[in-house]
């Protein structure tokens, strides 16, 4: 474990700069670090095409069910500990990520998970490699989503949860909790905050941002790509 | 066949008081009377996103052609015999669904069809299973589809119509002629009237939105999820 | 090869024309030619939905790579080589065509590529056979491209560039350099230039354009599709 | 309907004729007379490798299930039924065709199946578009299934019955009961009997096979392809 | 927890009883007990095509990796502390069960791990949710393994071993260290041994299989499927 | 390029020592000189499961035909040409490797090619990026063919020739004409002769079949995997 430990302060503070930048720069400073597999693969959209959202994970692990338990058929002490497992432990400005084990017959995340993890929690986001149902309401609060899909099925009867606050797999790239999610148009990035240092992460990936300004502009006024290159040793 | 049966006109208003939920509600209330496996698979987007639509059935089966036969190969009894086994029995208030058994290989519906759907037919939208094409034309008479993609391809030479009115299968699900389709931003819901009660199944839709709307204003009330379960007995 | 060959002023102008139909249009006019295989397949999504363009291939084959090269490590030659290869001749009003031969591990192409095509080089439009990245800020600068899907991570190290301007298959139909490419909500279309005459594609896609203009109107007049069939021999 | 009629008894002494052949040879025949989707989609396996088989089609139709019943939960009329349907009226000499509308998770055919429908029927073995179970015993009893995979989960509780004897999409290609089924280890056709004559089709595949086997050996005794298809005209 | 815990002998003799039924047999039994879910999905097939072993879950679960690191690179103590990790707690009789998080890129099981499992762990067989490499000598040691597919590729340099010794998901099918896998030609079963009586699940899975005998004779012997069911009440 | 020559005489025989290795040796040395992409993509499989081939690539690119010519359209003089393109440069040894671009709706490889190439030009095996046909009759001349799939539709009328003598890509992997194809059991690889020297890459994989036969042996003989890796500091 070599990644700098930061308070919970500093780490949204790191965030808020991370939304400053795009996943893409994230990406390209976790390729110098040596870091080749922390973007999830394609196919995440975001319900709210235009978010752009950076906070630490908050995992939870669901799978297909092994026995098709009814909600009415739960003991409510069951249900009581579950909703704490789920929900007892958020804070502000974490991001869920949630692994469905591959599993697409429910929808894995919907709106009263939504509006309490937002209104409850404090979280401020959720990334789901499976699909989702109640998108409308979950656009209404402004509760961004990013997933794989729409269906309009239940959970209840179909998924388990199987862990909360534990590591996951979720599009294709390992999250622990805490590691931070940074998602915007162009998909979902992960930074091991364990392996990695965060504060030298986003330092990266702002100089890329600046970078990538300057090249912009000097193509815009009218330099090759290869002259932008020659002048400044990299694109 | 348990279902009960209602006038057109009954089964018009119910299909508006539908429209006042979304499926995921609906969903829930099929689970509650026992039909789990009434959600078309995720991947159905609606060309207008924030359509909503209810009514009965009228389903078309396509499938990829065995004889590649052009427009103007074919006799024109044959084309008149055709257009009036897809167009003659449409009613005010229906919702087509398409299967095509799988090919992906044309457009299953395109403007025209929107358009004598909707002026002559009286039809309110359409769910199909595979891709379509003419969708900028079809959003502008305002005409929404479900589907899962786009093409330019035309159908003629490509597919043959199989059956018009008789029971397919559509996004996993059986649609018999005349079974509820409900869509929205979610996905797509069947009612199967035959063997469910469509007053029943719009009531506890009804009570289920009440319901989360209620447990949805106690969490940002600021009541947790456990508290609201603790209270009300359910989510 | 039995296309007619033209000036690229009169090409640019025979696209211009193009871009007042629509790709279903064409789709049609080239099987009327008996080119049954012109349209990509469904899959082909832009990033500015409202986006019609017509213009002449400019090819681009990528691929996984060989050897993960990482940027710093390639001769300076090597990337103005590259550069070149890829920027040197473009012409204005062109449409890049990129087959990333089924890699779906980098983004294949993104802003600065963008940003350089349109302001130096004068091209209009991408389609890209995969992911792409930096989406945001390729909708900022107005470039159009179509795409399968959004990946933040960088095709330097992931990536070979295999050939510009030699023939290649994108969305399962073979793009040779010049051939045009027409793009719009319904998906991707190529006109084969060598075989095909660009201009009697063209006349026959604003004939099909006129006469469905005409269908629709006698549709909304309350003309049976039957009696459109009747009247004009023609959907 | 074009096709002429033949016994039960000179439908089989065809489709004996039929196994002489193999199925690229009937695929051949088939494009001749224009009939160009007649194939079923690659993917589909015997459980006994050498094993080629014609005969007319049993078709059934399968689907997910709406209401999870288990077996002791029937009404035993209903099962008598039920049972009927399926097993009741079987002719000798049959290939049963099973569509499962997609659904992949139970076995779509097993032991029990294969043993009555081979020791009560008289049917010659089996084509399944899904995964099938208890393949160690249906090889046992010698009865060959086509089918796309394994699994060992049951179909009761997960499975309806939908149709049987009525027409059904399998492979991606339209089975009528009675059209002829022909499977070897290439794969599996279909002849339209309805709208093909089969002695025509059986009669053009055995031309084919003899020119394939005059060819065949006029290269091995060294003349080139070119030469075989100057001095025969094809290949 | 509500299973019954038996000594690591009698699991092995139970796991003897076991393989003298079929994996069908086992997955109604524990259908019987409301475990809907523990078939592994259709794809996974022996490498020993007559190969039936049952035997207590060894666990090991990789993923691609985030460093693509070198063998040579890495530090002698971590090499040993891995090989120590995956191969110094195996037991006699044990099923490996590998979940790779959904990377095919390299092979996830080869012969050098089929031998020091079978020679120095006294493991009988391996389960792999992903592609295997080293086929042919990992026949010929009798090592049975269920793969989905063949690939040359090395997993150094590829693959991050994740854990080993804790839950995985592999199939679609959690599996605790302990839980009985049972594979066969019809695929693979996981027996939760934690929530269901292991003997038990034996016992009614040999019912099963003599209940299916005896009615298999029947039919046989020219009863109909109907009165099967009619005598015995079960099919 | 770095590669060296060699005389198809002293190809032949390099090959010949590939053929006493095993492709995963082969891909590991490929590694170790920095060639991390060269293993086909899992899904190909022989027809004949015992083959082991190495030889230089004869490459042919096909794809889904523009135009659907049959075969009796075909003007003569082209149809010699086409096969004097296809069969006329064949050289004693060869592999054929074959691109489809994708295209799964036909045999993409049959017996009669099989024949020829064998016969007429001395070609010891064919990969396939698609699915083939005349499976039964190309094992029974002992000509090993590895592929995706079988079905049994006809390749004319449905697939251009693109190319012949030109790079393609197959199974994910650049394969340049003359570049060695090795397949077995375990799928295929692809020496890159312009980049690498064949006889360090024949000699490294020999060492690593040497290297891990004596680790074998040692592990059969009771040396833990650990023990083998400090004594070899390998494994």
């Amino acid at each position: 474990m070599t990644g700098k430990q930061y308070s919970h302060e500093d780490v949204l503070a790191l965030c808020a700069r991370l939304e400053k930048t795009y996943t893409p720069a994230v990406a390209d400073a976790l390729d110098e670090l040596g870091f080749m597999n922390q973007s999830m693969e394609c196919g995440f959209v975001s319900i709210l095409p235009d978010a752009v959202v950076a906070g630490p994970a908050y995992t939870i692990e669901e799978a297909k069910t092994r026995k098709s338990t009814k909600l009415h058929e739960y003991n409510p002490e069951f249900v009581a500990q579950a909703l704490s497992a789920v929900f007892g432990n958020m804070k502000k400005g974490q991001v869920i990520a949630v692994s469905t084990n591959g599993f697409w017959g429910a929808g894995a995340f919907g709106e009263l998970m939504a509006t309490t993890s937002k209104y409850i929690g404090g979280v401020k986001a959720a990334v789901v490699d499976g699909p989702i149902r109640d998108i409308r309401r979950t656009i209404e609060i402004g509760f961004p989503v990013w997933a794989k899909g729409n269906i309009p099925t239940d959970s209840i009867g179909r998924t388990d949860l199987v862990n909360v606050g534990a590591p996951i797999f979720c599009g294709g790239v390992k999250v622990n909790p805490g590691d931070i999610i940074f998602a915007d148009r162009d998909g979902v990035i992960v930074i091991p905050v364990q392996d990695a240092d965060l504060e030298e992460v986003v330092g990266k990936a702002e100089e890329i941002v600046a970078a990538e300004k300057r090249s912009r502009q000097e193509i815009r006024n009218g330099m090759s790509l290869l002259d932008v290159y020659k002048k400044y040793g990299k694109l």
